[in-house]
């Protein structure tokens, strides 16, 4: 027996793409964590009838748990409240408690802003405090309160803003009527494992040879090529780890060199790791600072992320990276000269034991017969004198140019922190 | 009357959130441009049963056109053909002509791998081959064909890489059937507007004041907040277009001094636009590049960025952007002194006429009583002496931190450039 779920993101402005949704992704990685089956995310617009389509959709198709998202603001087109209470049939009644928590809350926000006319304000947030009768009600994070509504399905009512919603959660997940409907949930495993510098289809072609090893069949397998690296998760109940097991032994043995990760972990959290005790810098040219902002992207890498020069401009090359002028005229900026001049730069202007750079065509214009679109020069430079420099032609537009030019340089990084070709 | 379309993104990995959906943003914009009302998007695994019963409930909600992303690939999970054809009562065919074609790309795509089994990765690939009977084929960009079935609804098949589907898009909307599917649509005009210092609340009560306005009822109005901005959305019939001239009246009286753009531009077209002519240079701290890769993002930069240093550590600082230790001893590192002399530094060290410099506490650790997470403090100098200074406190968690300082600097910059206070 399984538990499914449906995820209904409601906004125009998600659905018109004019904002990117964080919320089903999110909300569906929990429901995965839990042990809960989750079979569709819909997406519509600030119309009730729309909504609830969703919902009956969901409904139907024999969901045990909905979560919503959204459409608990206060201006006129959120509404999913109230839509939700004419699906499960309840009245929406007026929650003093709640509502008295809301002004509190308000009252504390606005004295940010000036002139701001608090009944005014006041009023326009009311609605936030109507429920349905008999729901539970969850704190707000913001000022919208969650909303739980036990039933065949069980809704679940959350805020639009990620942040609001994600606070939100454990509440939710601690609620009594949301742990009803999740009772039945099998507790799956899931592995992943990551590759580089290989084609899916060559993947595809050895998953086609293990259809033949015992237990196969029991695995859920889904592959995807994601910032330059397949991807690989398998889901399976735990009385299937040995197929499991036997599966990674044919995948070590026919893609082991382009194997970089089997426990889930990123690139990302690898560098950092081999980072520890180290002080990097980065030289960058196409990339714009985006490797710099990758380094940094996590806390506690002050430790260890010096600083980064963009050179954009050929000048600045030379005045902040000391790069000969005369390296530029004669091998072109996108060159390995150039690149590895950048990288013993960044190491000495910075005081740095680990350097790399990127130097490279973004596009769409700047390219040439010899340098098309997309040739990007690599560099990873340590203080011991390892240098390894690298060219690679990459797909795509500017901005997949530049972000997959960051995966390979953590890859050469990582290649070369652990002493690998 | 009116066309009503819905989109049907497949795909594990995007349902689990592994990979962010860029497809159905994307379609749901090219949608709207051609005056196409989208009403759901929905998302579901690689399972047929779920496929079918969202094209389905598409179907029963009397949608005229169904957008289908994802499942088109060579392995087994990817299943898309095959359930549109049962969904369209269609027998699925052999394609010689279209196998030949995959064939041919196949051949030039195996060439960059060594070791590779051609025949296998062909037998593979041959099912991409298979499609529905009298379905128009839309040729492969990647080695996925699209196929377009006309009926009720029409149901048009694209594959999931975005950059093959949109390369394969001109083609579909100039298919015959896909024409005959959107004939009744109407044409809608659609005005954004952006402000930014605003309460989103502030902007409901103006608009509950609107609402007395004649037409105000055939204005479809949508708001957001969106990285710090609040944006506001109007779609509506060309008749309207007077009632939306009465709205902007009122929001421009009513918030003229943080509306910065009526006609749709980002703050980043209107930098851009700024600095043509002009010599840019970013010195950052806990935006560790961000900024300078926000400024690169689009072609041309080159003609306006000198380059950027992000200044991680403390020593950076000094070293590299002639910081006077002192300064940071005196105010620490997140202050409007070493703000402004990371910006003097920036200017001098890029032989620059414009910088800003950012520097600021992400968290999440760091934070004091005084200077908690989330303060940040910005300088922007001009080549002429023109230096503001400004901090702000920004809410939300490490990665919200980091990426609204660099839309507060680009505020900033703009108003810097207009001339602004």
């Amino acid at each position: 027996m399984s538990v499914r779920a449906g995820i209904v993101v409601t906004g125009t402005e998600v659905l018109t793409g004019r904002v990117a949704d964080r919320n089903g992704p999110w909300v569906a990685d929990r429901l995965l964590e839990l042990g809960v089956e989750l079979a569709h995310i819909t997406i519509c617009g600030d119309r009730p009838a729309d909504i609830e389509a969703q919902l009956r959709f969901l409904a139907a198709e024999g969901v045990d748990l909905i979560v919503t998202s959204g459409g608990l603001g206060p201006t006129a087109d959120d509404m999913t409240v109230e839509v939700v209470a004419r699906f499960c049939d309840r009245e929406l009644v007026l929650d003093t408690e709640l509502e008295a928590k809301i002004a509190a809350i308000l009252q504390h926000l606005m004295a940010r802003f000036t002139g701001v006319d608090f009944d005014a304000v006041l009023a326009a947030n009311r609605k936030q405090a109507m429920v349905p009768v008999g729901a539970h009600v969850l704190d707000p994070v913001g000022t919208a309160p969650g909303v739980v509504v036990a039933g065949s399905p069980t809704v679940l009512v959350l805020p639009g803003p990620p942040r609001e919603l994600q606070a939100m959660w454990p509440a939710a997940v601690a609620d009594e009527a949301f742990q009803q409907a999740i009772a039945g949930r099998t507790v799956y495993r899931q592995d992943t494992v990551r590759m580089f510098g290989l084609a899916e289809s060559s993947l595809a072609e050895t998953l086609r040879e293990a259809e033949s090893l015992p237990g196969f069949g029991d695995l859920e397998i889904t592959t995807c090529l994601r910032r330059g690296e397949v991807e690989m998760v398998t889901r399976y109940e735990p009385q299937s780890a040995p197929a499991y097991t036997r599966l990674m032994d044919l995948i070590r043995s026919r893609h082991g060199d382009t194997l970089f990760s089997e426990d889930g972990s990123l690139v990302d959290d690898q560098v950092a790791g081999l980072l520890a005790g180290r002080r990097i810098a980065t030289a960058e040219s196409c990339t714009g600072g985006l490797l710099a902002a990758r380094l940094t992207e996590r806390a506690g890498s002050s430790a260890y992320v010096a600083g980064a020069v963009v050179a954009y401009a050929n000048s600045a090359k030379a005045d902040v990276l000391d790069v000969e002028p005369a390296l530029i005229e004669q091998f072109g900026a996108v060159s390995q000269e150039v690149a590895e001049a950048m990288a013993a730069g960044a190491l000495r202007r910075f005081g740095a034991d680990t350097a790399v750079a990127i130097t490279g065509i973004a596009g769409p214009g700047g390219g040439t017969e010899d340098k098309p679109v997309g040739t990007v020069w690599f560099c990873v430079m340590l203080g011991d004198g390892t240098t390894v420099s690298r060219s690679v032609r990459l797909p795509g537009d500017r901005a997949d140019i530049r972000e997959r030019s960051t995966t390979v340089a953590m890859h050469m990084l990582r290649r070369a922190l652990l002493g690998l070709s």
